[in-house]
């Protein structure tokens, strides 16, 4: 049953209870993994809930280890965490603080992923809270934006460390040498914007990023910039926005297709919905900023997903993610207080 | 040549100078408008510029006025109104102000139609600026987006305030009897939000409109709310969002269309622009919150849209629009305020 193509190289600890389709797709992810023999899974969750899901003879590259307790959407990340310190996200992420395992995924609450990370392994130098951020959508799938929905109220320095953030990540999962990075906004010239954005304009100038100055929303399905900058509130309601107008399109081209016949090709409407919402087709993103590697996917990931996030969290590793990140950070944050 | 269907009720002045297709489409769709009878247009804008655009012979229902200088996107209205207190834009207004015209409509710049109007007719008490709102999306022609672009760093009350304002539109415009209005925030919950949408949402809870609480980015064109309250930064990131969507859905199916020949409905593509750009094809909106009728039409405003824009000033005046909502925010603050 063991591929032995390789020796494991990374040791992931996989939140099984987390994600819309806990546990049971998240074993089958973990275990699809684990079975290519180059990565240790550290499967973390109930004991109960697991009984029966896990191959049996194990498999070398498998470990099963238990967990107490869920946190879940609704809960506040931080007093959930206080109240169930044996929660899988909790066990998941201690795994790594305590160098037992080399990073963690979970397909659960982001608020509570991120609450547990910065606990366990805390943040980068000037870094108040980890983003999520990368490509969203199908259209521009090279096209990160950044913050996607975990800060709020971002002060400037935040915003700007963003901008780094986003930029390693650009050049590191996307492969792009020397990322155009922009602040999102209302008019292009320096001067439009709220005062967030006018406020972090001078500090890009000053970054040594490659910044190209502001983008409008027009302009992130265009692909104008590699890196758009934007506080995470503004951030999550585009991408969730993309997805509802996704949805919207498509149920509207049926309706359409269903009075008027065939003569539109149906494929066209599968092929919209991946258009306007890459994150369902990814395994997940990691939290940028995080003192360590940590990657977190969609609620409603199904098992290739799970497994494309564990294959996300070794490349992040192999890549050296984290220690570029805390480089480049050095050095804007050097060069904006000159 | 004309058409004595009725005597005009009302008189709109209209910037002949403002827009990307100014003076000439402007022209043309004031005077198809002036042609029907029905309303009496003023023309303001330069001599040498109308000459000989205006049909001869004149028109009862079409007179032309002078202006001098004309206030582009790129100029800072405030200033620019100072130093040119005779452009087209300034002159419109005022003839609303000592009671010439009923109402004024340009294509041209936002911020100087804005600017002019607080100048001449101030705006209905409690409102800081006007605000632009509407439904901005083919596919939720019925969701009025408000603010979108007008006011960006919204205090909570002003938020409150462009709730009444869109929610008076929604009726009056829309013919929605009491519509659901929301505050667009990153989760449906209470207390989800950046610090503006938390400490504006218990002014919703008091206000007496008929709030539904928080709605995300996804339920926007799915149409979930009939008023959705945001700060302008937020909404015109979103409007331009759609827009560049829009067209980058059409040119990505455009390219597919050509290599795999003509089985998609070549219909479609012109369909979806205007799926996700309502405002090209709309006249405009009106100014929501000055203390008169002012409509703003898009800048790349053909004849067809000027026209409509003259339409809906003289809907505004005929439905009391400005009236409507004067009292509705007397009644809303008095109510938050106990």
């Amino acid at each position: 049953m063991t591929d032995t193509r390789g020796q494991p190289r990374y040791r992931i600890a996989v939140d099984a209870m987390g994600g819309d389709y806990a546990p049971g797709e998240i074993v089958q992810g973990a275990v699809e993994a684990a079975l290519r023999g180059d990565v240790k899974v550290l499967l973390v969750g109930e004991q109960e809930a697991l009984k029966g899901m896990v191959p049996v003879p194990a498999l070398p590259t498998l470990e099963v280890i238990f967990s107490q307790g869920v946190i879940t959407e609704a809960e506040h990340p931080v007093e959930a965490l206080r109240h169930k310190p044996r929660a899988s996200i909790a066990v998941a992420a201690g795994l790594v603080k305590v160098g037992k395992a080399d990073g963690y995924v979970t397909m659960g609450s982001t608020g509570a992923a991120m609450a547990a990370g910065m606990v366990a392994l805390g943040t980068l130098k000037g870094v108040d809270r980890p983003a999520l951020g990368g490509p969203f959508l199908g259209l521009a799938p090279k096209t990160t934006v950044i913050d996607l929905g975990t800060s709020v109220d971002c002060r400037p320095s935040q915003l700007l460390n963003y901008g780094v953030l986003g930029s390693v990540f650009s050049k590191v999962f996307l492969g792009i040498e020397n990322p155009r990075v922009a602040l999102l906004s209302v008019g292009a010239e320096e001067g439009k914007g709220n005062r967030q954005v006018r406020e972090t304009y001078p500090l890009f100038q000053k970054s040594g990023l490659n910044f190209i100055g502001n983008v409008e929303g027009m302009d992130v399905p265009l692909g104008k910039a590699d890196v758009v900058v934007c506080d995470g509130f503004v951030g999550n309601v585009l991408m969730k926005f993309a997805e509802g107008l996704g949805l919207a399109v498509v149920q509207y081209l049926k309706a359409r297709v269903s009075r008027e016949g065939p003569e539109v090709a149906s494929e066209l409407l599968r092929e919209l919905t991946n258009l306007t919402n890459l994150v369902e087709h990814r395994g997940g993103g990691p939290l940028l900023g995080l003192n360590g590697v940590a990657v977190v996917g969609h609620g409603r990931s199904r098992a290739p997903s799970v497994t494309a996030a564990i294959d996300m969290a070794c490349m992040a590793l192999e890549r050296g993610l984290v220690d570029m990140m805390r480089r480049e950070l050095t050095q804007v944050q050097q060069r904006v207080q000159v």
